[in-house]
């Protein structure tokens, strides 16, 4: 297998360089990339600093390296285009065209600075910790505040969908699990009725819950297979006789059912 | 101020689309963006199905609407270049050099959904329950498993920080405040001491503190300016004489800081 190496280079974090760039590559097989993020290069003394890795790579793979940027300055983007790599260049290309239709010079400062003064920065802090003051059910209170109730039986992915809510999109997203005492009952727990227009309901493969609660407590009866089949059919019930809409998130990531869950919701 | 509807449009979540088209937008002044964002459209009906939405805008604009796309289907992609938008194409600018310089074809799947499947992801959601477990000092068992352990006076920004490095980079980050106690006794709280390698602060501006505690305990001892300035300058003292790095959390974003300890601490 050949093997390449890809610099996210960024005068930020270079977390969408990496993001857009590992989507990108996925499209390719049969090759190893090894991946070096070079964050907060934002002077020509810092990519000059770095360059040598950049060149270094293609001595050692043999192959010329893969950068994907996004850098304002246009003579630190020079550099690295003049270093013999193949240069995805995400602000070097679509910024002329915006700068052409608005009629406009671009800004000469990082987007990501600007971020953290906005409402919106602060919105997602204090959803954060909303999400978090209310995972696993830990209160009913402030539940008025929530902007969508998620449920569903123990690790069927509520708490890690609750916080990317919050921290990606500034959703108030609490979090309820359905216990065998709910579900014997076959009744919603504790108030959730009362906010029935704000609860989605998560479900899982029941193989795939037995395999996730079998690393936690291995060989329990909260774990077995037979145990799992049970709580999820009478989840399954419970939430298509209370008019609960939801989705499976066995094969699906954090993202995908968090964006689900939004335009389902029509949530922003 | 002109208004422009910009669409950020994908056969997957949308969310790399959104993260650049925002930072490329944010070089722009004096223009207001209305933003929509359109996840899923993942094939040429459904690609149909929104496309009025994107003529319609120019109607109501007066000028024509931005898109930003990452869409694999090359017929989906006509389809939007062909709509009289201005189309950032990200897959289509993009994959065809890749695609020479590898000497390959890309597939013709979307890269997200194959990443659910892997070792990665596992990790990731691990590193998110095990940071959320390990949240404002809730226990010392289990230490060991920590990436790092971040301390800092009560809303300092730890939490955020902690889940954002299990939920972006999979990294198992414990938060552990330093209280009044601590700082009175001017020393580390419980056996922090012993794990002096995986510390790192935040530290915050007292002003910022000030405002961020007042508005959840308002007029509180615990939000006075004259507190925080006291609890900052012991904190700072006790971090600098424990020979624990950190950094000051009040202008950077919770993407700035989680970078900046990755690259500190040398993490993946």
């Amino acid at each position: 297998m050949s093997s390449r190496t890809v610099f996210f280079i960024s005068d930020g974090t270079g977390i969408t360089a990496e993001t857009l760039g590992l989507s990108l590559l996925a499209h390719f097989d049969g090759i190893k990339f090894k991946q070096v993020r070079l964050p907060f290069t934002d002077s020509l003394q810092k990519a000059r600093d770095v360059l040598p890795r950049v060149t270094a790579a293609q001595i050692e793979d043999g192959d010329r390296p893969i950068v994907v940027m996004t850098i304002v300055s246009p003579e630190v983007r020079e550099l690295f285009q003049k270093s013999g790599a193949l240069c995805l260049d995400l602000f070097g290309t679509f910024i002329k065209p915006l700068s052409v239709e608005f009629g406009q010079q671009p800004a000469q400062s990082t987007g990501m600075a600007r971020r953290t003064a906005t409402d919106e920065y602060h919105d997602r802090i204090d959803a954060i910790h909303y999400s978090l003051g209310h995972d696993d059910g830990v209160t009913e209170a402030g539940m008025d505040e929530a902007d969508v109730i998620l449920v569903g039986v123990s690790r069927s992915g509520k708490t890690p969908t609750s916080l990317y809510l919050a921290m990606q999109f500034g959703i108030r997203a609490a979090n309820y699990p359905l216990i065998p005492e709910d579900l014997e009952r076959m009744a919603l727990p504790g108030e959730l009725a009362q906010h029935r227009d704000k609860l989605y309901g998560l479900t899982i493969d029941p193989e795939r819950l037995h395999r996730v609660r079998n690393e936690r407590r291995p060989g329990s009866h909260y774990a077995s297979l037979e145990n799992c089949r049970k709580e999820i059919r009478a989840a399954e019930t419970l939430m298509r006789r209370e008019g609960i809409p939801w989705l499976d998130s066995s094969s699906r990531s954090v993202e995908e059912i968090a964006t689900m869950i939004l335009q389902h919701k029509k949530l922003k």
